[in-house]
């Protein structure tokens, strides 16, 4: 195996996904591009290390996009738009020229796919795993971005799309959970591959009163906008929209009924909003699971009784 | 020993340290302070890992503060000014919650300093070594920033304050150098809490025709500028500011006499300038070292002849 230094893995494979005002990563910093009057910049950093956030023998540009994904997906939970990012990587011995050259070209599909552009970063060395840091940055009309704060009693609270599916294609991944190669690949794929709500995020100011991503599990991350809100949320379990494959998959499996509401990784948004607004329409569906309620913590109710999430045996279909 | 879960970690040491728009990283990220008419953000990521950027045993909080200046010196080498910061740490399973309270004072006592706030970030862990990562946001005048693509030949070349003490300050930490304990403190000092030139940067705007910060070396960072710039650069060796710990610690080794132009980690600036150009006067000592010629590279002379900074016995003073 042989890897580039430093200087050529910026020159050969990065320069080319710099944006304006990075200057083909020539210089010290990036001057970011000029907003619309009014707008502001939201910025937001995650990390993800290797046999920790994924897999090391991920395929590296799944790795690449997930990591974009992941941090676009913050940005459309504050509502934000996203523009760009820096990257840092500390790579470990075992990354070479191969493995680098299929990280990079992620990283230009889903630029590509978001619009976005590489303003910057670093590339480092590291005995230990492969470690990579993403900083990214979005605008949104300044005063309007969506905060974590404002659910109030009597809100509805919604989810997009579906969860579960990642947590589930973890499971098949970790050779825990064996079903068709069909279902298999659906779940591997959205547990390697999240969708980022970006046009969802943007389309919610207006009518979402608090809003943020599944990151954590729909019932820690709901916690999040209740705790933050000083509200409570009673959450019916049967509602909860589930992809036919985590069907098959909790039917296949042993006690996975709640992984829905505890798994991670998802990248949804979940948000709440008067019963009575007016959602939008960017094609992505839109579940109503529950509501805001006076109080605190997240009850999830099924036939009228609260259901422990450590209740294996609870089946919801 | 123990350590606090992520949530109590930002909690409880992190958001003490938010700035405004980061709501006290309650939320999935932070909205940007709004800057004056014409100004623009300026933003760089550096990446650290121990074992490799520093020592694993450097107290926390001059990690945390190198970790800061290493970034607000790329900062300033745009001419940009600090105003604050996004941190990713991946905490390897040794850094306890005495390690973490360091840090994160390292962290308060240079936000002080600087006038920086923290943005936000994300907490994880890994199996390998700590691995931090920083993105650092500034401000300039949209237009003006310092790059590095301007020298002429007929400018004059400046670095601030002096070079060498970093690279020797390793040297006494891994033993490979004994100097007397006033000197070793100086050098260790400075290569572990080097000064980040966050006035002189913003102030050479309108005087500097290429800036840039010393981190690969002298001779490396100018070659950035001279390549950049298209021009070549005649250095003259004896006159490159040089500690007097780094002279005591030069001729107490053997063959360190290019050390000062070879070692990185200093974190001064490097500038070219017209001759006839006004320098600021921010405090910081400006020496005058060379000039830009017409050609390509860097050469370092001196009485007339140019020097191989392989050349061990060279002695320049």
């Amino acid at each position: 195996m042989s890897r580039s230094g430093e200087f050529e893995i910026i020159e050969r494979l990065l320069a080319p996904l710099a944006g304006e005002g990075a200057f083909s990563l020539s210089d010290d910093a990036a001057v970011l591009p000029e907003l619309s009057h009014g707008e502001a910049w939201v910025a937001t950093k995650d990390a993800m290390v290797a046999g920790v956030h994924f897999l090391a023998d991920d395929p590296p540009d799944l790795i690449a996009r997930k990591l974009v994904r992941v941090n676009l997906s913050d940005l459309a939970a504050m509502g934000a738009s996203p523009m760009g990012y820096l990257l840092a990587f500390a790579l470990s011995p075992d990354c070479d020229d191969d493995w680098l050259e299929a990280f990079v070209a992620g990283l230009a599909e889903d630029q590509r796919i978001f619009g976005i552009a590489l303003y910057g970063g670093d590339t480092v060395s590291t005995p230990g795993p492969v470690t990579l840091s993403l900083t990214a940055l979005g605008r949104v009309e300044r005063g309007r971005e969506l905060r974590r704060n404002g659910a109030r009693a009597g809100d509805a609270v919604y989810v997009s799309g579906s969860v579960g599916d990642a947590a589930l294609g973890l499971k098949c991944l970790q050779e825990e959970l064996a079903v068709s190669a069909g279902y298999r690949k659906t779940l591997v794929d959205r547990y390697r591959l999240p969708e980022a709500r970006v046009r969802l995020g943007p389309a919610l100011i207006g009518s979402a009163t608090a809003c943020q991503d599944v990151s954590d599990g729909l019932a820690a991350d709901l916690g999040h906008i209740a705790r933050r809100s000083g509200a409570g949320m009673e959450i019916e379990a049967d509602l909860v929209p589930i992809s036919q494959a985590a069907r098959a998959a909790i039917a296949a499996g042993s006690g996975l009924e709640t992984l829905p509401f505890t798994g991670g990784d998802d990248y949804e948004l979940v948000f709440t909003a008067p019963v009575d607004a007016v959602l939008p329409d960017v094609g992505v569906p839109l579940t109503r699971i529950g509501r805001v309620v006076a109080g605190d913590g997240v009850r999830f109710m099924s036939r009228g009784g609260e259901i422990s999430l450590r209740q294996a045996g609870w089946r919801h279909f």
